[in-house]
This record gives C-alpha cells, sequence and structure tokens, in this order.
C-alpha cells in the first residue's frame, strides 16, 4: 500500500532561480491628460516601475496598460507572470471583471502580487482582501515618513530605519484592510495621520504586498529608497508554487467505521 | 481648536445588552427532496439551527431561505440582522450576486457571519476570504473528532477537550483559506485526515466564523456539543459596532509644510 | 466505550457574569520622589488608574506596590485576581523573578493581563513576549495622537476616531515585540514618530494588552479616554476559562497499529 | 538636515548568498545509554541531522552537545552561527540559564533558530514562547501522517501533500503555544489525535520553526521527506539581519510644541 500521495506539491514548485517575469500593470490615463503627471512620468507610471524592477537580477519585466486589449493581461500574459504590480487610480471601474478574477485566479495558484497607492481601491486587491480597504485622503503637499516596523522583513533589506518623501499625498488611518499577515512599515504626515504603508498577507498560494506611495503628480517611483522596496518586494512575493484550485472526492487513507 | 473627531465610531457603538437578532439562512433544498435528510430534517436544517441559536438569552432568531424572494435577505432584513447564519451546498450558484455583495456589505459594517459546512464554498464566504477555500472531501460514513486547540477561545467554552460525531462526511486540508487568526478546532477522520473546523477571521468591522461538521444526511445539528458551539459562535461573532463604509477627503490635523 | 472526554475545560469556565477582581500594581516610587509627579498622583499611579477601573460594573479592584511583601502579590492575592494591570519604570529589576514567574503562570493559566508605559520592559511583559520590546524614546513634552486602527475592537468602543494627550513622553517605531494578534492604536507624535501604542496578544489561556501613555509627570491617567481604553481592556482580558499546565500522558482513543 | 537617519539597518544586513552556518545542538544522552537509540543513531542524533542539513549548497555544519564546556554554544559560536537546531529531551533543566540567554540574544538579534521533538519543553523554545508549550503524549508505537496545510510555504518545498511515518511517539493537542505567524503541518495519529506539527514565529529578528517528529528510538531523522523539511527550514529561517538591542534616546526629527 503506497503511504504517500503523488508529489502534487512538488510537482508545481516553482524553481527559486530561474528568471522573475514581472508584469507592471498601469491605469495610464493621468499621465496622457495632466502635465503634472507627465512631467514626472514622461513614458507612463509604468515606465519608472519597470525601470526600479529591471534591477533585480535575472528579472524580465514586462508592461501593460487599461487601454490595451483585455487591459494586456490575456491569459497568456498572466501564465507568463510571476509577479503583477498594480497601479490603478481613477478607472478602476473601466478594468473588466472578467481580467480581474483571471488575475485573482492566478494569484490564488502562486502568482505574487504587488498593489500600489490608490490600487488599495483596485478591484483585484479588493477582491482579494474581500473587504472595502478604505482609507482617508488629503490631496495637498504633505511630507511622508515611512518607518521600518519590521528590520528583519525581506521587503526592508538595505533600508535605513526611516526614510522620508518630501511631498506626497496622505492617506490616513482607519484603512479598512484584513490584519495583515506583516506590518513591514508605518507612515507618519506632517498633517497628523499615521498609515499602514506596507503590509503583507497571504491568499491561496500567492504572496500580496500592499504599498501605500506613490501619488502621480509626485516623483515618489524616481526615489531611490521607494525603489529599492519595489524590488525587494518583486522578490519576496516571488511564486514558489503553481497548484492549480482542486476539491478532490478521495479515497480514505485508513479504514472507515464499519457502517451501521 | 477642537482636538478630536466627533465620535463617529462611538455613534456606531452597538449595545452589546440589546436583543441578539439572528438570521439563519439555509439553502433549504436537499430536505425537500432526499429522504435521509428530510428524515433527520423535517423542517429543514434551518429550523434545527434555529432551535440550538434560541438557547441564546436574547436571541431572537428567523430563518430565510433560498426559495424565498431575494432568499429572504432583503436590505430590511439584513439591516434587522446582528448575526447571519448560513448553510449552502448544492446551489451556491443560484443565490444572486446583488444579495451576496449586501451581506457583505453589511459583514464590513459590523454583522457577524457564520459559515456552516459546505458553505466553505458559498459566493458569501468566498468573497469575504478573496480566495477559494477548497478542500478535500468523501461522502461517506466516517467518525470526526474535534480537538479544542484554543479552550480559552469564547467558542470553545463549556466543551470537553475534544468531542465525536459518529457519522460524518470528511473534509481534509489543505484547506485554502487565508491563515485564520485563530483556529479554535482541529478534526480528526478516521480516514486519516485531519481539517481546520473550527476558525475565525475580521473582515472589516464584522467577525466571521467557520465551522466545518453538519452534512445533510447525519443529525450533527441535534448534537449538544454542536448546539453549544452554535450558540457560542453567535454570541462571539455579534457586532460591536456599525460603521458604514467611508473613504473621507480629510483636512489636516496640524500645519502641513509650506509649499514649494 | 465513552466518547468524549471529561469536560476538563469546562470545569475551568470562568463565569463572565462573575464580579471583576482586579490588581493593579504599580512600582510607586516615583509619586514619593518626584515632586512633578507627586502633584499629579498625589495617591500614587495605582490610585488613579483604581480609580478609572472601579467605573467597571462588578468591578473589584486592589492595588499593590514593589514595596509591599512579595511585592504585593502572593499567591493568595494572584489566585483571586481575574486581571494584572502594572505600571512600572524604574525599578524593573528589583522585581523578583519569583513572582515574575508566579505571575506569567496565572497568565498562562488565564488572567488577564495589561501592561502600561514603560512595563514594556517589566520582566514580566517581556517573559510572556520572549522578547526584548524595545523601542525609541525621548523625555521631552511632546503632543501624542492616538488613531483608532480596529473600530470594532471591544477595547476602542465608545471612543472617537483619535484622541489627543497634550504632553506626553514619545515612544518610537521600532518596538520590538512579536507580531501581535491585533493592533488596536497607532500613535503620531509631533516629533516625527510613530508607534504601535495598543496592541493584544494570547499566551497560554491569558489575553494580554499593551498600552503605551502613562508618563508619570503627565496627567494622562486622568484623560477620560485614557479611563475609557482602561476599562475597555480590563473588560477584554477578563479570563474565560482557568485551566492548570499540564503535559498527560495519555492512552489512545483508537486501536494503535500492531507493533512491529 | 539629514532627512533619514544613517542606514542602521541595511549595516546590519546579512547577504543570503554567504555561506550558512548551522550548529546542530543535541543533547546526546539517550544515543550514550539506551540501545534502541544508539542502534539508529550510533553517532548521535547531530550526526544524523548535520547530514541531512549538509545537503543545503553552502551549508557550513557543526554540532555542539549538552556536556561540552558551556554545551558548546561559547559566545563564539553563537556569533558564528547562522542557524542553530535544537533536539533535547531527557535533560531540559540541565541547561544553564546563561547559556539559554545568551542563545535568545541570538535569536533576537537574527539567528533562526529550529526546535525539533521534546525541544517544546526546552528552556530556549519556552523562553522564546513566553508560554509552557505543553501537550498530551504517548510513548507507544503510532503512525504519524504529516498534512502539508500550506504548500507554497518555503519549508514544504517538494513535499507531496501529506507523507507519513510508520513509527513516532504520539504529541497530541492542545499544545499551548502562541498562535503560530504560520501553520505549516499538521499531523494525524492513529490513536485518535492530532498535532500542529510544524509552525512558525518571529521573535525580534529571528525567524522560528517548530518540527514534531523525532523520538530517539526511531529511524525519524533518516527519513527522506523529514530530511528535506530540515533542509527547507534551515534555509527559510536564515537572518536577514544582525541588529543588537537598543532602547536609544533620540532627537525630534520635527519641532516639538512649544512647552507650558
Amino acid at each position: 500500500m503506497p503511504t504517500t500521495t503523488p508529489p502534487a506539491a512538488a510537482a508545481a514548485v516553482v524553481a527559486q532561480t530561474a528568471p522573475l517575469r514581472i508584469t507592471v500593470w498601469n491605469e495610464y490615463r493621468h499621465e496622457k491628460t495632466d502635465p503634472a503627471a507627465a512631467a514626472i512620468y514622461p513614458h507612463g507610471i509604468h515606465a519608472a516601475l519597470a525601470d526600479a524592477l529591471a534591477q533585480i537580477p535575472a528579472a524580465v519585466v514586462r508592461t501593460a496598460t487599461l487601454d490595451e486589449p483585455e487591459h494586456g493581461l490575456t491569459q497568456d500574459v498572466l501564465d507568463a507572470t510571476d509577479v503583477l504590480v498594480w497601479w490603478g487610480h481613477a478607472a478602476h471601474r473601466e478594468v473588466a471583471d472578467a481580467v480581474v478574477l483571471r488575475a485573482q485566479k492566478r494569484v490564488l495558484e502562486g502568482m505574487g502580487f504587488i498593489a500600489l497607492h490608490s490600487a488599495h481601491h483596485s478591484k483585484l486587491f479588493k477582491t482579494l482582501m474581500g473587504a472595502n480597504c478604505s482609507l482617508k485622503w488629503r490631496e495637498a503637499n504633505d511630507k511622508e515618513r515611512l518607518w521600518v516596523v519590521n528590520p528583519a522583513h525581506p521587503i526592508a533589506a538595505g533600508l535605513p530605519e526611516h526614510f522620508e518623501l518630501e511631498r506626497e499625498e496622505m492617506y490616513g488611518e482607519p484603512f479598512t484592510i484584513p490584519e495583515p499577515d506583516n506590518v513591514v512599515f508605518i507612515s507618519w504626515f506632517t498633517g497628523g495621520e499615521v498609515f499602514r504603508s506596507g503590509a503583507t498577507w497571504q491568499r491561496g498560494n500567492g504572496r500580496i504586498f500592499y504599498f501605500r506611495p506613490g501619488h502621480e503628480t509626485y516623483p515618489t517611483y524616481h526615489d531611490a529608497n521607494v525603489r529599492r522596496v519595489l524590488a525587494n518586494a518583486a522578490q519576496w512575493v516571488r511564486p514558489t508554487v503553481r497548484i492549480p484550485d482542486a476539491a478532490p472526492n478521495t479515497p480514505p487513507l485508513e479504514p472507515l467505521p464499519l457502517s451501521a
């Protein structure tokens, strides 16, 4: 009698030494209509993010945007994606539900997911959290200071104890997320608010990281510390497995009680 | 200058001494077509659940079923519900998305939610978890022994260290749920499997409890220990607040930096 | 064959309607030597804490201090204590290890424990956390604003979204505690720091709450919001059970495999 | 004005590509007095563990035992240790408190720690957990089946969905540990018990893994799946940083309020 099942999980192991295939998704609307955003991100926020992520050894970075067919997230693209990075703001509702469910399915199978800034209200992040993920906000020049709460977390590797962004939009608590598995950063704002600005969760087999900074009219994604966070995070959420959903009817491994 | 905000949360406090308004929702199909189920639950599983919950002091229990208009879960009913108990199995897909979203909204505001047995695959539970919540299963007479893993948890109050159900369907790990806030019960099955059979989460302001036992052809909800779990759980998930979702644009509490 | 164990846990259930017996422990040194502390707490910090806790219905509050025999925490006192509240600062090392272990044992059995302010470095809190629980600090007038991160938590009941203490000592992150079960409050300080100022854990069968504010030269424990937190917390950490430690050699519940 | 602190955390980063220095600690008493243990582990349990861990690329494994001076865990040894593996059973009380505190200090700085089998009651594990970590047990031939609860966890990499140990001692719930950060394995025993047999925590900057199997009279540490768990775990708990404990008095980063 075989004493172990076929190595189902083993078969799905994702090698940690393979190229890390990252897809950066951007709404890409502000940069086409708002001169302030265009001045900072002339090729789109996705280009700046891709540039930051390309510093990862063995990274293979592509981009996708809202106005491409299927928002650039076809099944083929998602099948070839290890880590999905998401920036969206004004057009969350335009993202097709079918694409959201397709991406959620890949996260549950094992794909990593990084939600940036106003992606707290993206359909995909809310779907994975099961909650509203709302917060206070104020679109005004403020200074944000991010404190590293868990310096041992790989996402904090190489960072100082705290770092500052001289100008950012404010996000404040309460942030109606599920209690995170780990809080990595907490932000201080001049205006008097605090915010859990870096937090992690697991859903299915996929790791998720939310990172707060990144308003489109500030040069946040050109900041060296922010770029380091992005590179660290993409490596930390990389998949360990790819396991399709299954709810199998299974035979017993031991004799069952005699029926009455 | 006022130094605190108006007591928004305070205004939404739900008195813990008020009547506890419980709505038991049941798919109510098996009991009408399967003689084995009908023999055990002649008035429906919801009637047995309601009977167990009526033992709670100050409980006011109503029931609702799939085939009622709006599945019996109109906005008025949900507005007057503190705790929603859910049993579903064969007809998850027939539950209207609008009702699922309405119920999710109430959980996020503060309503308690108890998902029973095959409700692990109900739309509402999956929506709140953000995951597939799949598992192994075997519809065969098995013996289930539930071990109390956290005897200090209020849901375990008054229970023995373990208790048994002589006949139950098997559910086995891996159970693809988000890591629970707390695991209260782990089950042992004769056939060789284990299962996290009682677990808690918070979503928004609402508490959630999943409890495994309850196949429709076994007298599980007549069992004294199971009935105690149900009564304990309904009290533990009762709301503390009712807070509508909001993402307010808020003025600063401290002077902002001078603009550049 | 009996199918359940004797109701060991049940036997240990602590009635939630019984009087709530609270012991407030205070180092009680600053108030005897520092005029600034004595002016604010003429009868000792313990007297102010006891006064705040006496507002709980059915509370029976006693106090104990470092310089009493056995620091006022004899086995008899601890046996008759449901919730232990701890304020200490300059004399942590003078607390006898035997008393610390005695109190830890009671927490593990089920007693609630509230550690206040500089009790983050008390022997008892560090012993229960298994960690250093260190932090940044600055003894200078600062303004602290506490944000309610989880408004549904019973410890936050009746509080505004945030409240302020016009003068407090600063504590800043990183706070080297184990990841809390729940973070209830996060503080903002004028000087630029943040802090997880209200957090919960469970150890054994006992609930633990750490609450940051309370420097001896500021009138923090006379503040209405702080007093509400204290009263809420004492009720939330109240025991559900009292279960002595045991590691029993137990007979099998099912037939074992035949020996080779 | 500098806007960031000196990169304290960065300075302490531990390169993930350096050799992985593992110290296997063993009580090493049973193997010298019990022929059944000696037959299975003729060179001691530590030798079998070291052999399993030596399969890790770049691992440098040393061993230490109770009866060596300072139990083989001098400050120099611990300073040169990235991961400490611990097997102890009958002589927990003989381990000097000074060595326990020295090892705890290293874990809090960042060293990984793996506690095996009856090390659940070792001074070091209990000190780090802050709890009794007690459990049920039965020294009798039983079959243990370990289910992988979180197949995405790196500690489960390459394992089948479940694996069996034909003969093992039984450990049963309740296991009075703090709620783990993650449960990786849950065990089923023929005798009717369940157990959280693989679980993780973080204390300070160090990662901790507890793994249940390993009674001295069974060939558990020669099992291929168990050896894979050990190798996976040692890599997962490897340090990311080394940060000494500090509680600094720090100057403000922003102007303080004017004193009254």
